[in-house]
């Protein structure tokens, strides 16, 4: 038996909470209210109507009522899957109940929302038996509303010591037969309470950047068959800080992340999408530089880099470093500097080339991807060979299994899809790799 | 049951080890003996004898006798707790009996130091069975000597690959009743030893950094409810290395560190204490700078960073990179390259205002950070906003957790830290978050 | 018991895959019957037929009997480890089958090859029942060829999330009377196919460093007395990328490499063996720049660092900043900036020093670098003391130990090292430690 995935979409992008009850407004379940009407980019792929933190405690059990009349309402129109989140706390087992009970309401079949609703998420776990626990109250909740057992999946949030160790013994643990553990649908990192939890400070008060536990989730979500997703990332208004996150994320297999707003939501639906357009980048001084496409060329339009070529010779500047390099050791220079980051479009062309390489026998061929950079106005061709064989081609292949289950599921997004990439662009994309 | 803490100091800031017998001296006791007299700032939280590597082999013995002998002697005025580390291998046998009998003797009452010796330290250990084995002497010499059983504690250096893994079993071999792993108190890295029995090699001898077995130490230690303490740091002379170094280990979560000096130890007992005063940082070339404080202004003195008003319009210069900016972009720049270093009264004002906010029954308040910053003469006014809701609140109340417990736990240093922070703000640091 | 490691070799520096059936040629053996004549420094210390990955699906059984006939042949002579890699999948019985029947074939003494291959490889496992399986066929096929229980040794490439996290089970594993897995002998990273199971992305399509991987497999080959050897490095044409990898590797406590080519091998062979010549490091800018060697002296030649005397001060300036320092903190700065690199001959020193210094009793002493540093004409003399004890030396001669036991298992390589070091080095370094 292979590790297998026990749900429909294979990636997670977006994990969006709202709140489920707001105090002193004449509809408390404004929020979650509206947040159900989103649609397109605009609407996560996981949507959260959020029980504990966002919800203040007083405000819970409205909260829970809440839930069941928005989802029993505009569930079965929202394109995303729906998984509230209810309380749980390893350490108090008054809190545990509370999070049984308002599950039990939630998914009471009278009320019309759980046939909308793809399962709950469970905060606060501690070691693997206290996430039994949760998955026990579920298996029982699944039997008094006459639910099928397994039917509602469970998503856990990561953050104490002991739920990050108990991600490595998951894989055992999900095949005994005292428990459904095979439910378990996204790890997702809680780096706030993580944090506390740990005991860690920084002198600004940022969050630490977690590093291992991120990738101790993504593999815990690889051995399991489960899908890794972040934790939220605070500062708003920073969406460039925002965006590296999530390529640092997707560099450890973390292709999910949590978003707080609309507007972060339509970024971590586009981010892991490979782009429209291929870009040059130049490495200055340990970070990544975009070069400016005219036509065939690419500019350097910065002033940390410097060249002039003096009679057979180039003097090259790398921030207050000047070398003299002849032609050849320019452009082996130049190339260490530079990467190329390919569009859709280059993948599929890089994935349809191999394919047909491979029709004819071939086993490996070569990729080449080149260009005509200019510096100070002095032009120097570089080009770049990659070897490609079976395992690139399949490395390659992720950001298209990526596309393609998201076209597969979000025809929401469909239009705004075609429109980034233009549809034959998309259509190819869909056939490729198949 | 909650993950406890089954020891009544909830942080050690630091572990301090002296060597037990010194060869040709009058007195071979010279150096615990000193040691001991040790009070205030200087005096560690975990005092550590050390009749392991910092004392010959041949003068163990002897060193064995001068422990009782000062401890007994000055145990019942030391500031701080008092573990003597004996000598202990996963490969040996001998080793083990040796430091089996060492313990004996140091803990017998007839010596007079028990009273004062709060547990043992164990370096060397390898996988959970060996950690049982030592647990099982301290069981065995417990009940010989007529000490409650558990009342001795226990510390281990991790220094070995089966070590860093069995960190990972902890929770799960403490409860079970064949063994006393409950007296389990500091997880301690030793970096040295680690680095031998991993074969790590750095093309200057200097110590690799280790990061993943310090997060895993951290973790093993929040998962267990123990405390976690990094290794010795070499290079006594290099103190603003081990400060770095402290900063990084606090965003692990690993607060407390080895010393090797009593001047060490006042570096190491401060540098997790918040700041008495704010500071502002600002980010050149991917390092933090201080700015300088000028009345309400923050004046940035390098040459690395340049700026100058040009009409409506600024000019500015990072590194040999410029830009042209308007006044809104280039407040956004500043706002993304500046960060505020809170002092221990601005954590207690931020944590008493979201107290007085939530009484008023609101969840999420925004605190404002402003000043003015200066460059090259040229003013720009900074302002910046954090949502802090009930996850950010105890995220930032860990230093003033650690706080109260150094405060409570420690009366020697009182007078020093009221001179540092004035009697006011430790007085209210006293009282908030309680 | 200790943790002991069953096998002759303490450390492999190479691991060199070569295809097993190539299409189209005249001898379909051509490659690895090239292989099989290296001899020195290109010779790896684990040479490895490839049946897997490097030979086309429909080549392999033609490849097993290559392997068969090649080793039979030229196995005798050859001076490294043979390992050849058959298919294996963690997901599909049908691969573990075919893997099992080409092993059978292989070691089937009627070919005359199995007495000079040492083992197998398998690569594509999972978790450890998975590797138990793998374990389990090479013990029947022992037993069907009369071969002793045990002999044939089994190394894994780890490129699954389940098989990271077996890694920390592995000393447990091992002793159970119901396997074999005693024969492991190296834990080898495969970060293609890990990236691909961890469905990790990079905006250019290079390969994540997966720090955290290489950790836990250095560790768990640590552990369980294993060696750890690190997946290839595809850019071939990038000498410097792949030497700053096998330092970063060795910081970790991996020594071991993939090599693609034998210039790689040689690379590879070469790389962890401490330099001929010591040579001083400048830090500028966070990357350390070699200084030139002038006699004594050494001098900076670029010009991110410059320096001028004014009076009794001096002028230090880093990249666009500068400072005003007297001879004292001039001194202090430079030391902080600088690092030596020993040579094999220096370590050699270091170590006699401090063996005849523990002789005569001693338990620790200072060792000292000093040079003149060289900036912008201007002369500083600075020294670096540095303290040796039993854990210093110890640590420090993991590079002479690397040394000893090549010079013991590659006779071949014999005269080249003689070149690198000179004889007389080459026999101090023999005798050190022992």
């Amino acid at each position: 038996m292979s590790t297998e995935r026990h749900y429909e979409r294979e990636f997670v992008r977006t994990f969006f909470t709202s709140p489920t009850a707001v105090k002193g407004e004449e509809d408390s379940a404004k929020m979650i209210r509206s947040a159900s009407g989103l649609r397109g980019m605009q609407a996560p792929d996981v949507w959260v109507p959020d029980n504990e933190d966002a919800t203040a405690p007083n405000m819970r059990d409205e909260g829970a009522e809440n839930i069941v009349e928005v989802v029993a309402e505009n569930g079965a129109d929202f394109p995303g899957e729906i998984h509230p989140r209810i309380v749980w706390h390893r350490d108090s087992p008054a809190t545990r109940y509370q999070g049984f009970q308002r599950m039990l309401k939630i998914a009471d079949p009278e009320g019309g929302a759980v046939e909308h609703i793809d399962g709950f998420v469970v905060p606060e776990v501690g070691d693997i038996d206290d996430w039994k626990k949760a998955d026990e109250f579920i298996t029982i909740i699944e039997n008094e509303h006459g639910l099928e057992e397994g039917s509602l999946s469970m998503s856990v949030i990561i953050e104490s010591g002991e739920a990050e160790l108990a991600m490595g013994d998951l894989r055992e643990e999900m095949g005994k037969p005292s428990n459904n553990l095979e439910r378990l649908f996204l790890l997702v990192d809680g780096e706030v309470d993580y944090t506390k939890d740990m005991r860690a400070m920084t002198p600004t008060g940022e969050l630490p950047p977690w590093p291992e536990l991120r990738h101790n989730t993504s593999r815990g979500a690889s051995a399991a068959g489960l899908i890794a997703v972040d934790g939220p990332y605070d500062d708003i208004r920073d969406v460039e800080g925002y965006r590296e996150r999530m390529v640092d994320n997707r560099a450890k297999g973390m292709t999910g992340i949590w978003s707080l707003t609309p507007g972060q939501v339509v970024e971590a639906n586009t981010s892991p999408l490979p782009p429209e357009e291929g870009s040059w980048l130049i490495e200055v001084g340990g970070e990544d530089v975009e070069l400016e496409p005219d036509d065939d060329r690419q500019v350097y339009e910065g002033d940390a880099i410097g060249l002039e070529e003096d009679g057979d010779e180039y003097v090259l500047r790398v921030g207050s470093d000047e070398r003299r390099l002849d032609e050849d050791e320019l452009r082996e220079e130049l190339l260490d500097m530079t990467s190329y980051v390919p569009s859709m479009d280059d993948i599929v062309d890089s994935m349809e080339e191999f394919e047909a390489a491979k029709e004819a026998g071939r086993g490996a061929i070569a990729m080449t991807q080149a260009t005509t950079l200019v510096i100070d106005g002095v032009e120097v061709e570089v080009s770049n060979d990659r070897m490609w064989d079976e395992a690139t081609y399949q490395a390659a292949q992720t950001p298209i299994t990526l596309f393609q289950d998201v076209y597969e599921h979000r025809p929401d997004q469909h239009e705004e899809l075609a429109e980034m990439y233009s549809e034959d662009v998309v259509e190819r994309a869909m056939q490729v790799g198949n």
